[in-house]
């Protein structure tokens, strides 16, 4: 198999992008594919945040993976950072194939490299799949995890 | 009773910042309160962070109450940005008095004024006397929140 590269997400990543979050029993009614210009506002805006990492993940040329690692310092933990997971998405043809593994793993070693002292993620109640496979990689459902929409 | 201010934090809150993280059955096994250092440099890079908004609540100059906002973007949900809460402290002499209930409206509020379509928080499975008070003011515990340790 072709080699895996997990690297910075451009603009021109976007439609794929958008795609991989439409293409999913939640994202599909959430997300608008027709009209690419909101993502494009928040890449920008996402991009020039040091602090922020959206990520593809690219095999001969195509993106079928994407998630975005945010590092959150705070106070608490002895003035710890945390890093944040959001957005993980795996194209429908890849899954199954590993590569959800390749990027969390990806995310927790630069969680590291970041000095981060966790990492930490929610997961909608109903993906029970998801939920195994963060336990698989060594991740405790040790929260509840709250939102209130605005 | 006198009025409540809610303000950004400084370096002259650290010492009662900690000591509320620390004055907790979770804290007091990960914080220093004897040693400010890590705190004073964490709030430095937090207060150069125009996302970051750690806040105190102060009644008679004395400061009572804390939280962290983090306003967050994203591409999922057309691009929204999110606000997270974390580090939620009340005093014990305050707890019952309604001023978590003002804290928690307050970053309501402002991830609203900065156009976030979401506040989310996590909060630790055995804390269950916080669970229903993210309720009562109308979040949802719909997602499962995952930490690894690093």
């Amino acid at each position: 198999m072709a080699d895996l590269e997990i690297r910075p997400a451009t603009a021109e990543d976007v439609p794929a992008i958008v795609a991989m979050l439409a293409d999913d029993p939640l994202g599909a009614q959430r997300e608008s594919p027709e009209d690419l210009t909101p993502y494009l506002t928040a890449l920008e805006r996402l991009a020039a945040d040091p602090n922020q990492h959206v990520m593809v993940a690219v095999r001969e040329g195509r993106v079928i993976g994407t998630l975005q690692l945010t590092v959150n310092p705070g106070l608490s933990h002895k003035g710890a950072a945390r890093a944040i997971i959001e957005g993980v998405r795996i194209h429908t043809d890849e899954r199954g194939s590993g590569l959800g593994t390749q990027l969390i793993e990806w995310a927790v070693d630069e969680s590291r490299r970041q000095n981060c002292r966790m990492v930490q993620l929610t997961s909608d109640n109903s993906r029970t799949d998801a939920h195994r496979f963060y336990e698989r990689l060594g991740f405790t459902a040790s929260h509840v995890g709250f939102k209130l929409q605005l």
